[in-house]
């Protein structure tokens, strides 16, 4: 059913039928440590190149997560995922493995909030099962967007650190104990003209605003209907932003937090905090499943958030937009 | 309704009610040259980078696709779309010019499948208007993947054209003497082990003939219910090779063809033909909707094909694998 402009609440029940989360080496030393279903014990893990690495992950952990549903991935109807890397190559390769039909998706790090949304209209539809995952590592996200590592390059203190790091999910049509999909806010690209391609949580908090907002609009619900307001990865700097941003839309909302704010220790030298593809799927499959299916969380607005350059983009002096889609998480 | 193991059949009208095709300046020399809705006079179009230029032609082509069907921005509920640069950059920025939600995707040439297919869910439950739309570029493909084209580098026989044009249609719920999507079969990544970046063509074949082959187990149908086979970009050696793969499969498909085999006249020094998220995109937005809105075609069964590399992952010695979505339209 759709509502205002941008939401769409399930008709039908959309369970999160199994969830697994694999950290990286860094990540297991953060905030999290205790609800990752597996740890890396290096960045290669055994792998000839930080590319393979990724691959590795998106394999890895997709099967974890059927084998978890005790599913075969014949009995899989769909794989929809995507990461931060050049035609999302760790998530293709990785489908060649699963004898199951797969759709690419790339909304940067908001892309673990697509796929919940578009999974979530397919389950409605006639798709039984469809994972969702999404990857992230610090190396290639490095390569890739900014310098080699080989380098030592310094950060600058509105940066954040690429999480190394895979979620997937399985969802179902099929009841049981889990946590459901509950509807959706789909976002707008938003650009607010910021160019610093250091100070990603800037140039997306406005974005998550937009969601956040509307969603309110849309459902004419208050903050307070949630126990928690979680978005992707805008760090601490792009949080304190969005909460100032939401607060001027006449939205003050206490329970707001940011799956990059708090995936790493205080202690560890990680900037403004964790970002990428993999950190909100990450914190999503470990620490929020894990307390929805406890039942120490029943109402949750996972709020996934992207940035929209390219290196390319960067180089030739365009802006940054970004993205976030708002999925309403809810354990009976 | 989901028939086999990779097909769906729509419940719902799902209609094309408008589609725009934008054709580059080489792509107007070629065999579709009446179809094409606007022609671009140079390959700048009035921009200082090629890539602000697929920006344009993406901005440009939804623009008209809403336009011609009377829907405004705001009326629409999403954009789903993508195109070939890194972190889909043009569809992205694109996106930013309208008020409407966007969800990205990626199966490299195969995008245009996957949005018709993810679309068509999308209508069959609350959506509304949804804009399904991809591009290409010849010059920022080829400085992405291959080299500056200053460099004037000599392409290999087996080598493809990247199509510089953009297509958008707009898929909708409401009843219209327009063509519809009547189902899709979704497509597995298939990897026959060619790493030759050259010979996309070969490298895509075992996934389309997968797909399709598929499409008959699942439905029970035969080539001949079908007016038209026509797939995305194999260029006219891959084509050759589908053909083959189908034969051994049991299917002798008489009605088969390629968007990029066709798209460009004999006369151009287009190699094996055209290629790139635009070619299927163009040629389906022209000729194909063109044929079914007359009359003179009245099913199609559409396959856009995708290989799924990246320069990194060829540099690194990987091989391509390969997708492809089939989508049934038909008018009635």
């Amino acid at each position: 059913m759709k509502v205002g402009k941008h939401t769409y609440l399930a008709d039908n029940n959309v369970y999160i039928a199994s969830a697994y989360s694999l950290a990286g080496p860094y990540e297991s030393k953060g905030t999290f440590r205790e609800y990752f279903d597996t740890v890396m014990e290096d960045d290669e893990w055994k792998c000839k190149s930080h590319e393979l690495t990724e691959i590795e992950m998106q394999r890895f952990t997709i099967g974890e997560c059927l084998d978890r549903a005790k599913v075969n991935p014949m009995d899989c109807d769909l794989i929809l995922g995507g990461d931060l890397l050049n035609q999302i190559v760790p998530t293709s390769f990785s489908a060649r493995d699963f004898n199951t039909p797969f759709m690419g998706l790339y909304n940067a790090c908001a892309t673990f909030g697509e796929a919940l949304s578009i999974g979530s209209c397919l389950i409605g539809g006639d798709f039984e099962r469809v994972i969702c995952c999404t990857s992230s590592h610090y190396a290639t996200a490095e390569r890739q967007y900014r310098y080699p590592l080989e380098l030592g390059t310094q950060p600058t203190p509105e940066s954040q650190w690429t999480v190394t790091g895979c979620g997937a999910v399985m969802l179902s049509k099929s009841k049981c104990d889990a946590p459901q999909i509950k509807g959706f806010t789909a976002g707008e690209v938003i650009d607010f003209g910021l160019c610093d391609a250091n100070n990603m949580g800037g140039a997306m908090a406005p974005a998550a605003a937009k969601t956040i907002v509307n969603h309110f609009k849309d459902t004419g619900r208050s903050p307070d209907y949630y126990d928690l307001i979680i978005t992707g990865d805008l760090g601490r700097f792009g949080r304190d932003t969005l909460h100032y941003l939401c607060k001027k839309e006449g939205y003050d909302i206490d329970n707001l937090n940011d799956c990059g704010s708090m995936i790493y220790s205080e202690k560890q030298k990680a900037g403004q905090g964790g970002s990428g593809a993999g950190c909100c799927s990450l914190v999503f499959c470990s620490y929020i499943y894990k307390k929805l299916q406890e039942g120490s969380l029943k109402k949750v607005l996972f709020v996934p958030t992207g940035a929209m350059l390219s290196r390319d983009s960067a180089l030739q002096g365009e802006s940054i937009p970004g993205i976030a889609h708002a999925v309403i998480i809810e354990k009976e």
